[in-house]
């Protein structure tokens, strides 16, 4: 990839240039390894001017509305000055990007403004991958200006908890369904969740939403709280008519001032750190093993025992250890 | 734990024995050392008698039926006079264990059938364990006689693919909907899929599930096939009436047959399994180097380095690489 010199890609980024930004998220995103390493520096650089922004972790199960609901909560957020980016995650199609429809035909306003940067997400079905391409994207519009990141997830699964270890506050987006309100939605999604919204709220939908809300709350006071002092608020919201969107805002902006008033939104932010280090860990250990010499030559062979059922892969990473530490 | 000894556990198995079967799971689901190490030995055991079942995958959105479908599915199999385990894997749920309504109250005719086993995931917020515990759950069930395994996800995210590298023909369960059929679905979930059954068509629902066929029907005619001759086929089916469940029994055997018939049935089992081993290195790597008195001592330093943003997590990577290994 053609790519401006390294000082010249940090001070355009630190300037708020958005081309710059999107070169240095390609950069990010680059596999080979000449790229990673000046991925990697530039990350360091511009560690330092990252930080400062609000990291909102938004899902619900497609169809719930999350693209017109960004859009909403999104133009509300820029209209009042705020600078605002919002990156999608989707680990969910290794085979091609994104969704049938596609992330340019979504969110088309926000697309158009000047104070809103969209990023879809590098998609390739690993997604300890993409998870941590994404938080390196956080780092890098933090440095170039953002003061609200939104993440945004699709499904009910594991890409969940990936956003929740990367956000500062996480919002599950609801309908008020046919009956069955709690059936559909894991109560271990409802437990990560610091705001419940329950979208569409709109014409005929409002009588159900009420009802719906109701069965929420009482749902979450099932639950353990894991903020005291911040029993999750369940809110109802039209993206369309625009009506609860304020109040969205709001409770984020509550929910910011109580994690702040104390130490949560550091040690969370902390924490996070730490689980980020690990997956790096991780992830570096495997290349290394695999690319020594006396691994490659024993591998194929551990490989052939496992795939004719001669050993387990437990039996065959014991062989593995022995043959690259030895008696170390 | 309690346990029988190594061999009666092991023999016990072998014969069929579902008490046995059950205490072997949970055997493979502890997290203590010792435990692990017997679970490894009979798995060691086992290895030659697992392998001989039809792995079958099972996804689709929360609300779309897959318990009524399973037991549908699930008590037409047994009445043939095979032997049926539904295994449930649910990564989604770190603090409490599975869904709100619980999985006692699910599959109530399977439950009671002599001829099924029902086991629920271990969750635990970590995908990589569950699918590692799901597999050997797998070999587990086909060394204690299981014909059919089923495995089942929840929702449309990361887990579907632990799923589908675990499974020999996977199937996206679907429902006719407001008119977006094809905006819910990932594209990758479909294209991952080897059958698509559209659930709930019955009563008032038939005439828009024939509707929804014709979408996903062209919808599927876009993709690359991944299997010459099987153009993944969309089914209608409902778990109530029972009507079109033979039908997908029917294309399973037929897609089991297709795969006999090459070599594609043992290339992919051959594929998971080095997988599988590659991801049974990855964790044993990072627990060794995690457990190293030079790591031990250096980590805390570098993780709070890492935390106050003065380096970030690959460069303390580096350091931890260079204090472990040195001047190998």
């Amino acid at each position: 990839m053609q790519m401006p010199p390294l000082k010249n890609l940090q001070q355009s980024i630190l300037a708020g240039d958005r081309v710059a930004l999107g070169q240095a998220i390609t950069l990010i995103e680059s596999q080979k390894s000449a790229d990673r390493e000046q991925a990697g520096n530039l990350l360091a650089k511009l560690l330092k001017h990252s930080g400062n922004s609000l990291r909102i972790g938004i899902t619900g199960i497609p169809g719930v509305g999350k693209s017109t609901f960004i859009e909403a909560l999104g133009s509300l957020i820029t209209s009042q000055g705020k600078k605002l980016a919002v990156l999608a995650i989707d680990p969910s199609s290794p085979h091609s990007k994104g969704s049938i429809l596609g992330d340019k035909t979504r969110m088309q306003k926000l697309a158009t403004n000047a104070d809103a940067f969209i990023r879809p997400s590098a998609t390739g079905g690993n997604l300890g991958g993409v998870a941590n391409t994404t938080m390196e994207t956080i780092l890098l519009c933090e440095a170039a200006g953002y003061d609200v990141i939104i993440v945004e997830t699709v499904g009910v699964g594991q890409s969940e908890v990936a956003v929740k270890n990367m956000t500062d506050v996480f919002v599950l987006l609801m309908l008020a369904g046919a009956g069955d309100e709690l059936q559909g939605i894991k109560r271990g999604i409802m437990e990560m969740a610091d705001i419940l919204v329950i979208n569409k709220a709109d014409g005929d939908n409002i009588k159900p939403t009420n009802l719906a809300k109701k069965v929420y709350e009482n749902a979450i006071h099932l639950f353990t709280p894991r903020i005291s002092d911040w029993l999750p608020p369940v809110l109802t919201c039209s993206s369309i008519t625009g009506e609860g969107v304020e109040l969205v805002w709001q409770k984020l902006n509550d929910f910011q001032s109580l994690l702040k008033d104390g130490d949560l939104f550091k040690e969370n932010r902390n924490q996070q750190k730490k689980l980020w280090l690990e997956q790096t860990l991780a992830s570096e250990l495997l290349q290394l093993i695999k690319a020594d010499e006396k691994v490659k030559a024993l591998f194929p062979q551990l490989e052939q025992k496992v795939v004719t059922n001669k050993i387990t892969p437990t039996q065959a990473v014991d062989e593995v250890m022995q043959e690259f530490f030895g008696d170390k």
